[in-house]
């Protein structure tokens, strides 16, 4: 297979194949040099399959598996006893080198797990994790780390989080300096917990990084910073409190009516940055290899941003550029 | 003075007696059976106390002060050193019963260090929280805590958050059988730190407390819960991220011209119940009296809020109502 090759798993996510496959489609359609592995229940995904010809389509290949990771099922039993799920063979192939990204839409605590296991994390980094894009008032994006993968974080992670943020905007975002803030409670140097102020301490004497100090909650979104640093915890709450302020503000008039609708539409397209399926796709950075995770509750529209997103990864070789940052950055005095 | 007497500081927040004087005009037109203490410094109190005629008010008395807390002096420091401030003599009158209530827009770390410096927490009360009205969906509010006063927090402390969370959404939001809710990552058992897991535990088997799980930062507005429980870390960057939202949305576009006005003009009646001077006024709840902080940024409406706040809570004796739950309620096994 070609160097663009994604692995799919055609599970994951709260629709399964009758959100990925035809965000397959298009995915094929849209980019000639692609290549897809998919993975999936043969008895779901196969009738999807062949009502949309991927099965016979010449750049893709189907892996039917007997097993698929729920929502509810705990990370450490994904990876003892589901060893023929759709997500574990889809990371498989990453780990053999016959894909070079992979899109899931499934339970991310599994995700992570399998992912460490399989591909493992890069010289440097001890945790990989979840970054996602938010959107900034004067456009463009600030990427958010971690935002839900490890939910309490050591200085030196924060730290290895922020380096992972700075080659995710220089790459995926195009940002040639990134700047780099840690969320906090305050922006005095003594606001916050013992982590995030060691972390500050650390980045603020960090020569290589453009570290700018704390932001706070209601600066998420206001272009103050491009790489925003956190524990997984506490960036969870952020993007999904976001998400909830956004949709209740969409949601909450029901009202028929011309003048409400008008209203309505006016204010999709306002909070047209803000809604999720647009900026769909949360990657694990710090692994070997690219993967991305989408939100469980993503359409068509969102899968196949995920699947782009995968395929920009690939292209500006994510990984290397993380693990060549980690090889020359300064040894820093307190690096374990 | 009767018992309706509120300690105010005329200093605290951002704007000082041009904000807080006109919100004393007005508290004590609204209510007859009002007394107000002011404090502040001469200076920059008195020419506005004597253009307000407030310094010739019946129900008025006013105590110039030597100091002034500042946003950006720790706690520590305040304690210590600012012992004439108009934020500890507004605390001192509480304590020593000239005052049932006290509102100030200073700086919250130095607030709840001199609170408890003067005030103490009452009996099974680790340590006060810092609790505030969430606007939601279907009308009405949820109450958050902790948004800010404790960083981190154990298990045992989270139990007597939800206590006293529970007190005052029955006191001062009139709910009979307010539900809790613990603020996490995910719906499941499993996730979380270690905190809120054990507090989950404890909760659930706390049979006084009407106790629901889980919700997550998606959920804050929907209705799901009457009292949601957190580390002063999280619920500080769930709310300043909520109103980061909000405020973005009001904002973001400057545009003059007919239609984009009406529409700013929609969009805030949209969004009024989610802006910040309408339910202004956090709580510090656990004290022996009751102590507001008003946002820093608060202007007179808001401040006038963070009064009636105050006076609510003298009305409904919240302090001795959370004394009196601690008092009766069943010594949990893992209770200190």
């Amino acid at each position: 297979m070609s160097q663009l090759t994604v692995a799919l798993d055609m599970m994951g996510g709260d629709y399964g194949p009758s959100v990925t496959v035809p965000a397959a489609v298009q995915a094929l359609s849209l980019l000639p040099d692609l290549n897809l592995l998919l993975f999936g229940l043969k008895d779901e995904l196969a009738p999807w399959l062949s009502r949309s010809q991927l099965d016979k389509h010449p750049r893709v290949q189907v892996q039917y598996c007997s097993q698929q990771v729920g929502n509810d099922d705990k990370a450490a039993y994904a990876l003892r006893h589901l060893t023929d799920s759709s997500m574990r063979n889809a990371l498989d192939a990453l780990a053999s080198g016959r894909a070079r990204a992979c899109v899931s839409g499934g339970n991310t605590g599994a995700l992570m797990a399998i992912a460490m296991k399989t591909l493992q994390t890069l010289p440097g980094v001890d945790r990989p994790a979840l970054i996602t894009r938010l959107p900034q008032i004067g456009g463009g994006y600030a990427l958010l780390l971690d935002v839900g993968a490890n939910i309490s974080c050591s200085a030196e992670q924060l730290v290895q989080f922020a380096i992972m943020g700075e080659q995710t905007a220089l790459h995926t975002l195009g940002i040639a300096r990134p700047r780099i803030a840690l969320l906090n409670v305050g922006a005095e140097a003594s606001k916050g917990n013992e982590a995030v102020r060691e972390a500050g301490r650390r980045l603020s004497q960090h020569g290589e990084l453009h570290y700018g100090g704390y932001i706070e909650g209601n600066e998420l979104f206001l272009g103050r910073a491009d790489v925003i640093v956190c524990d997984g915890f506490v960036g969870n709450v952020a993007l999904k409190t976001s998400e909830g302020v956004a949709k209740l503000l969409l949601g909450q008039r029901k009202k028929s009516g011309f003048l409400s609708k008008f209203l309505t539409f006016c204010l999709k397209k306002r909070l047209s940055h803000l809604n999720p399926d647009q900026y769909n796709g949360a990657s694990l950075v710090g692994l070997r290899a690219s993967v991305v995770k989408s939100h469980g509750s993503a359409g068509s529209a969102a899968f196949l941003n995920a699947i782009l997103q995968a395929i920009s990864e690939i292209e500006h070789d994510l990984p290397a550029s993380i693990a060549h940052r980690f090889d020359t950055a300064p040894q820093d005095s307190h690096a374990r």
